[in-house]
């Protein structure tokens, strides 16, 4: 093995598959120890089977939940494989959250295939969603580690932080986009931190808990997570409205179809600060305001371009950095093992720079 | 306060009374935690409260888990007042089971009311129950108990029993009546005692581990709440064939018309021992194997009619006092305070003697 030195610089991809190879097997394995139904269900939408359980060509999720849990458990001086259990339990509330969500959301497709609730049905994917959430719950659980109590303790938190982050978002849609009672840039933030950064603060933490390191360790970490949570919803906000959907997955303006309150709508909206931005987002309120605003691909590319117009992208783009900024700060307040420190920060910028 | 001796004997309905007003401020209390929309519909589900927030008229459900968790508190010898953390999240998991099975099949009403589904819609409902879940999970990992990691590790065990019951309870209605691939009694028992026996169980076994009670009486008292749990099932099946809608608030049948495998009709499709029971039981096969079986009342009654003519109705009683015996046997397998122990045989008794 050559010293460290002289090794290429680890890049995002392959931090993830690092960390992916070390949890697969246990991930794997717990995912088998459900009943062969939600099993199936839970399998297809990890991407590893087709529906009937033929094996899977299309690709998987990227595993940044694991990949954190992993890297926090390293960077606290443990090996990685003291995180397996808390990178096991976070993936599959991802994964449970996705399943719901898609639900809730009424989304036919995720990663260019059906849904789970499209594929097998709206009872079976709420039965496979509560599966993949007891059995997350279970693996933290029956861990035999003295931290195994404080780590339940935190995924517990996050569940619930998860539900209320659902909530919100869900609640958001029937808002209006102007006036007294539109959705704010904080509670866009709030809503986020639960949704999104609520669990990707939990893998850091629970890596660092696992590891055993100190509180102050383990709150620098789990900070960090939650604004990176945050800035990755941004990042996906402004990949939904531009993004490549033979890249996302995501079919072209979904988010602005369904007229889903997204951090570049709402900067839009707000802008007050240039003549020109003022103008475009006069023009995006009334468009949105019109009975049958969005209602077609061809009024969504219009809207896409007055939020561009009127700063929406750049403020988006500029509130990512600020966060992964803010999360950098965190990452460098407590004395973590540089190597897996510097793969961490690798990771997180390059969730962020997916857009720049 | 007069002598114990001179107070009349404690029923079922005043049992039940007592360990609710002793639940209800924690549970209130806790499910006001919650996101208010998500809190609504927990309410209405409690029957707390009508769709919109106002407070409810109609009956809640009878509180038999919190019971049974507070009573076996007593009989370990602690103030009732240990066990109310359990209580309240065996509570919350089973509103949460209720919500979510609710969906999953596709019952319009409970208790007399729209079910949450129906009256808040699915997406709603589906966090509602994943909310309430949560909920349940951080009650127990918060507890500032020596005793909560045991006690999280039991209901973590539970929430995957239940999803394994539900799971076979559903695949069962596409199960064949007759024949190799028929549902058999030991299947029915496996299902309903991960379905219903499991947290029954739970509640029975987290009253003792937050008494801090020996290993060997929590396992008695949760073996006695599982079984108790089955019979509880099977009583369900007789009330849902036989039972007073004004009573059970369950459509007449509606088990039957669903093709529900309950186990008065497993028994009854079963019974060789005498020529009367055979030859019911080969005229409810037919009549269940009919194209049109069972899609009109009058055929419903029929196949009512043909199950208890097959001993189906005997059977399921004699099933449910079995149990009944046996979850008593377990009781009196330790050592338990007479009082509380006498509370716990009462409830238990009161049951199953809701059909006899």
């Amino acid at each position: 093995m050559p010293p460290a030195a002289e090794a290429p610089p680890a890049t995002a991809p392959r931090i993830l598959a690092r960390c992916q190879e070390l949890v697969r097997p246990a991930l794997a394995e717990t995912v088998a120890r459900l009943h062969p139904w939600p099993a199936e269900m839970a399998a297809y939408s990890f991407g590893w089977c087709e529906v009937g359980g033929a094996p899977a060509t299309g690709s998987a999720g990227k595993g940044v939940r694991q990949a954190l849990a992993v890297l926090s458990a390293e960077a606290a001086g443990a090996h990685g494989a003291a995180a397996v259990a808390g990178a096991v339990a976070v993936e599959l509330v991802h994964t449970f959250s996705l399943l719901h969500d898609d639900i809730m959301d009424g989304d036919p497709t995720r990663r260019r295939r059906p849904t789970v609730w499209k594929a097998y049905g709206t009872g079976p994917a709420v039965l496979a969603g509560d599966a993949l959430f007891a059995l997350a719950v279970e693996t933290l659980a029956v861990t035999p580690d003295a931290h195994a109590p404080g780590a339940v303790r935190r995924l517990a938190a996050t569940l619930s932080d998860l539900v209320r982050g659902q909530a919100d978002d869900l609640l958001f849609e029937s808002r209006p986009w102007t006036g007294p009672d539109a959705v704010s840039l904080d509670e866009y933030r709030a809503m986020a931190e639960h949704k999104t950064g609520a669990l990707l603060g939990c893998a850091a933490a629970l890596g660092a808990v696992l590891a055993g390191a100190p509180e102050e360790t383990v709150t620098a970490l789990e900070r960090a997570g939650r604004h990176i949570g945050v800035a990755f919803q941004v990042v996906d906000d402004i990949l939904g409205i531009w993004g490549d959907p033979a890249v996302t997955g995501k079919p072209v303006h979904s988010d602005l179809l369904r007229g889903k309150k997204t951090f570049p709508v709402l900067a839009a909206l707000g802008a007050t600060e240039e003549a020109a931005h003022r103008t475009a987002a006069r023009d995006l309120a009334e468009l949105l305001a019109s009975p049958d605003a969005l209602d077609s691909e061809a009024t969504a590319r219009r809207a896409a371009h007055l939020i561009e117009e009127a700063g929406g992208r750049a403020a988006a783009l500029k509130e990512a950095r600020r966060l992964l900024a803010v999360a950098d700060t965190h990452l460098r307040s407590v004395s973590l093992l540089p190597g897996p420190a510097e793969e961490l920060r690798a990771l997180l910028t390059g969730l962020v720079h997916r857009v720049v």
